[in-house]
């Protein structure tokens, strides 16, 4: 039998000693366990960018792999911690919108049916939402299972480190917490399409300074496009970055519509980051913001 | 029978190849072995902060962990190359005061009985120091078990990994090197109490920008206190990092007083790092400093 | 029988998710291997960094370790993906120049015969060079060992990941590609000597600053020498870090001519990098660039 796999998302960095504390809790209780990281260098609090690294990251690993995901500035007030169970990972965070993508995932009904359009609220604020139909999910209530004492200030070491060895161990769910039927989502508007115009938003900038819009392949108008962001005009979809000269559009490998720069970084260039509106249509058309 | 865990701690930083360097020598020499980094983004020759990290770590890792720290400015001169055993890990380290934190484990006794007050020297500064009781140190003195040649500026690489190595598949000490009785420790005064106030100093500023202390939350006043740090005051302690708003203090998860900003970096906002005095006191008494 | 390793060298960075889906893909083809970072942070599409830190590394990993490099801006375009076969390891990267220091091991022959010299074009720019003899190079050409869809963007993923799996797992190089007889390579002029004066040039800077040249110790003159980099003369080699002031020369870990700085980077206090002439002679002998 091959080892069971756990990843680890964080905010903790690399310069300290919070990751490996996790990774010592976690060897401590069950030794046979394959630990990957899937970063730790999503910025400071940042919850949205946190979400969208665990998002891309999962689909990618075996269905009985244990994600633990800790960006977590509520950490030690009366915020959940979470146990999400789906066909193709188990997952544990707090309750702070981390598992949005997640509870995204096509394959999950009734999670986001009403995100469409910018009278939604904020835009990656934090909203009350159902669970969605093909998964459950848990509140982690069972302090036996934790690393005690706990303290108020790092459930990653404290709660989320050890209940992901017992998961990995065999421990049922239900030994682990109680069942919740709603969670915090972010408020990710979907792309609106209006008079020929698909207006979407820049959702994550990835290391290379590339800017991933919310708009997938199949929102893009056929035929020749042009992008409009941040006041810059781009002609045509570039089908690879060595295609394409200067700022360029192009489907990236998370399967949205990226805006980059050849050999250098396009929000550099556009100064632009999450939340900037992208504009799609077909090539020629005026696209006023 | 799990495998072996072997931890690395160094100031290698990621953009190059020294840290895999260590690795692929460790596992051509024994393939069962479970390496975790601790971390590589120890500030270059900062012998104080690898030595935190060293020491907020080690504890939540299995007893026969062998724990391998390379920050090791003085590579190829005369500084010895040690091995400290305890109970409770296997440390291999430059004898350069790397290991002060874990020589000053509660469960070791005599190591630094004489570091009270500021008339010690100065703070941080190398000083030699008894081994103390409950636990052992050897010299490596043995160039059969490192990697030949050996250069004279990575032993992290010739000697230490290989060292490292040859401990987990069951070398004993005394086949590696010579028994030692005196140390190099880093002169980490502790907090003095006068007047009834407590002054402590900052070691160590972490990913966030929280400012841990050497005051541990049993040398604090019961009941309500007030802190000083940098002519900035601090009312009382929170108690996690979401009830407090702005600069705040509380007893982090390392067992210290920290300084700590909401969603954002206490180091950056006070222009505090590491020496920088921190003032306790029953709320309402005057600090001066 | 111990685990396959794979290493993995990228420009991917820390701070997103493309490694760890790496990591994913791999450990779902193959949940026994063992999987090495060498390093995530080559700075983005730096072809030349990622090629030093590759050829620094390989030489300590087990011989039938299997090494994926993924420094890759022309994805998608008509560069052809390599398997590289060598005695000491097996290597996975397109052919962009990322073998060039694999591919100058001593042990193989005939590949950089004619690098002698600055009149061989621009340094660093690549080449077209023959496989050298002593090793042999497959072009990857069938898909049904390939994720698919396959992207235009994220050959890591979608190419290097799943066929250094099913390489892992012991399926042979000629199920996976055409054999090929040339290959792109960086073009790395040796250094020259001429009326005593070695002439060299900066290759790598590492995370502490040190500038490391392609003199290698035997290029060095018997004697006292001296050094000039930049319009800086340094008397006389160092023997490790601590024995030098300021800057200062030495033979570093890699085996080449370092100039380096105690306590600090040398390419900070020189404002020298990549591609910096470095100029060695006997001592006192004048040195006109």
């Amino acid at each position: 039998m091959s080892s069971p796999i756990i990843t680890l998302t964080s905010d903790f960095g690399s310069s300290g000693a919070y990751v490996s504390t996790l990774k010592g809790v976690v060897l401590g209780l069950n030794p046979k366990v394959a630990l990957v990281d899937i970063s730790h260098e999503i910025p400071p609090q940042n919850v949205a960018h946190g979400a969208f690294v665990l998002g891309s990251a999962y689909k990618y690993f075996p269905s009985d792999t244990v994600h633990v995901a800790v960006v977590d500035p509520g950490v030690g007030s009366s915020r959940r911690a979470l146990l999400l169970l789906t066909e193709w990972g188990r997952f544990l965070a707090p309750d702070n919108g981390l598992l949005t993508y997640v509870l995204m995932d096509g394959r999950l009904k009734g999670f986001a049916d009403d995100l469409l359009g910018p009278d939604k609220g904020e835009f990656l604020s934090p909203v009350t939402a159902p669970v969605p139909d093909g998964c459950s999910v848990f509140s982690l209530t069972r302090p036996e299972f934790w690393l005690q004492p706990v303290s108020d200030t790092f459930h990653g070491r404290d709660v989320f480190a050890p209940v992901a060895a017992h998961l990995s161990r065999g421990v049922t769910p239900e030994r682990l917490g109680d069942p919740v039927d709603e969670v915090l989502r972010l408020n990710i508007w979907q792309p609106e399409s209006r008079d020929g115009i698909v207006r979407g938003r820049i959702i994550f900038v990835d290391h290379f300074g590339n800017l991933v819009s919310n708009i997938l392949s199949s929102d893009v108008p056929a035929g020749s496009v042009d992008m409009e962001i941040g006041g810059t005009r781009i002609s045509g979809l570039s089908r690879f970055f060595a295609e394409g000269t200067g700022v360029m559009a192009l489907i990236g490998s998370h399967g949205y519509l990226e805006i980059a720069k050849r050999d250098g970084s396009a929000a550099d260039q556009l100064k632009a980051g999450v939340g900037e509106e992208v504009r799609v249509a077909k090539a020629g058309r005026a696209m006023r913001p």
